[in-house]
């Protein structure tokens, strides 16, 4: 089973199970984890609104779980997702839609 | 550019940038970030360590980074690498070997 750290959080990181790329970046309690195995759609815990966090709760944008990956330490997680929609709150299908070079940050992906 | 959360770090995800798919998961603090922009090979914070840490230091296995991409709020890193070797320290190719199965782990990838 995953472990926590010491403020009950492990890294989840979403990636798309058609396409492999990774979606987005957050962090699930033990609340969080259990929510999401039970439903089969990704919830996450809030560190801003320190509360539960169903993704797509206000957008409509679920991210349906196909699969969960645990890593070697079992400190973090890869939900492997088919999303409903755009993942990011931006509207961009990946929160990850920009490169760094050097000091700046270009527009990469839709 | 990135952002530190409190303790100065960021998340920090690694695909192989072959195909796609999740290698490992790490934290990197200012100076791992540096250290991999002037190197062209992925460095982390070792959280149990305390200090800087290049992967691969010891095995051999380092990680060269094809191209960094930024999330949304800019407090993770997707490093999209090709790497000289497996990624975990098990010998797998990726620290996400094993699939969560109920209350089981099941091996998935060599």
């Amino acid at each position: 089973m995953p472990k926590f750290d010491d403020k009950g959080l492990l890294t989840a990181v979403v990636t798309d199970a058609n396409d492999g790329s990774v979606l987005m970046v957050a962090f699930m309690d033990a609340e969080a984890l259990e929510a999401t195995r039970a439903s089969g759609k990704a919830h996450f815990h809030s560190r801003s609104r320190g509360r539960l966090w169903k993704k797509g709760e206000s957008s409509g944008n679920v991210l349906k779980v196909v699969e969960m990956l645990v890593d070697c330490d079992q400190d973090a997680i890869v939900l492997r997702c088919s999303p409903a929609g755009p993942t990011c709150h931006t509207g961009a299908t990946s929160c990850f839609y920009r490169v760094l070079d050097g000091d700046t940050l270009h527009r990469v992906k839709s």
